[in-house]
């Protein structure tokens, strides 16, 4: 029952009466006032997706990270900072959503301790800064009571489709959308290509490969999958 | 012979003839090829420093950090990344300067080492990161032979004063620019308000105190202080 064309038509709606929750941007994880520790997501395929999913019919509410982009239009967005606000946000706006897609690039670790005043550089030649695990906001979502059908990303410079494969299976998600970083893909531009991955019931591994290509055009594609996989998965 | 005029007249060029680099922004110390460590600073006052300096007659190097602003019309840029990266435009800049302006908020730290792929989360609930004192940008151009005429900043949580005055005098600075962080001023806002210190020869501590305003008014100010101040230094 998965559809077969990735084209909008002009006018169709295939997400009409879906509410779908997407996750966008870095996150922030505080080591002092001033100082912190983050990555370069720019969240542009975050926000991509969820003006695409809002131009198919979707009721969309966007958790973001800090970005310097502006909300696209009929989207809710709820801003966060750190990895527990993305999480806090997440489980509020899963309780009731039927799509989960986590395109954030959430912090893995975090300091300790965030220290209250400025850190003054001392003697020390050496520091050591004590991280520690932050939670996992797309397994802890995928795992809940009444689950929303989760989609996670994996953004990776080397040895992707494995990377890929194993959070799929270990968070226990529906579908799973791998990319390359780097050699002019990925975080803070413009193009991406990606495959997505899933596991068909009681089959093995299915994938689909998207060719290089504008974010909003990779968007559409994912929001037209992801749906059709959805609509297939509550309608068997 | 300090000029007590803060306000330039139009067309007054006070700056002609003069070399001036500044620094602004903040660095990336890198962690992996996705992961950093950085600060909140935007670049502003650097920035506004470096169009005051333009408008005034100088020549002006600009040597930034990852930020998002428009280079002031008639500035020579310089990109850099890292602390590292920004010290050797530093000293490259400064060999022919007449006066060193260090807006940047360089890291004190970075990661001992970057790995080149990123670092995948482990089963392990924490994590240390070994870091290394980064290059003193500011205290190196100031300790240097022929140095340039060298102000820094010194932006702070708490003990604003107590913090600057150190600054001054353990770098060797001419002149420092202390500003409080947080409370609606300071890193990434367009107001901010500056105490501008520096020791008359032979004498105490002198300081000069402006009020909260737009970074531009506040750069022009300063600017107009700190070229008087190297015409006296280099007149006496």
């Amino acid at each position: 029952a998965i559809i077969d064309t990735l084209q909008a038509s002009p006018g169709q709606r295939p997400a009409e009466g879906l509410e779908i929750v997407i996750t966008a941007g870095p996150t922030r994880e505080a080591i002092d006032p001033v100082r912190y520790l983050t990555n370069h997501s720019s969240g542009k395929m975050g926000y991509a997706l969820a003006a695409a999913a809002q131009a198919l019919g979707a009721t969309v509410t966007l958790i973001s990270g800090p970005v310097r982009l502006a909300t696209p239009p009929g989207v809710a967005r709820v801003d966060v900072d750190s990895a527990e606000q993305m999480l806090d946000a997440a489980e509020r706006a899963a309780m009731t959503a039927d799509i989960f897609i986590a395109a954030a690039a959430v912090a893995d670790y975090r300091p300790a301790t965030a220290a209250e005043q400025k850190i003054k550089k001392g003697s020390e030649d050496e520091l050591v800064l004590r991280l520690i695990k932050n939670p996992d906001v797309v397994a802890t979502i995928a795992a809940g009571e009444n689950a929303p059908f989760t989609v996670g990303f994996a953004a990776e410079t080397e040895a992707l489709e494995h990377h890929a494969l194993d959070k799929l299976e270990r968070k226990r998600l529906m579908m799973i959308v791998a990319n390359q970083v780097g050699g002019g893909l990925g975080f803070d531009r413009d193009d991406n290509a990606a495959t997505l991955y899933w596991r068909e019931p009681e089959e093995q591994i299915r994938s689909e490969r998207f060719d290089a290509q504008p974010k909003s055009a990779l968007a559409e594609k994912l929001i037209m999958r992801i749906v059709a996989h959805y609509r297939s998965a509550t309608s068997a």
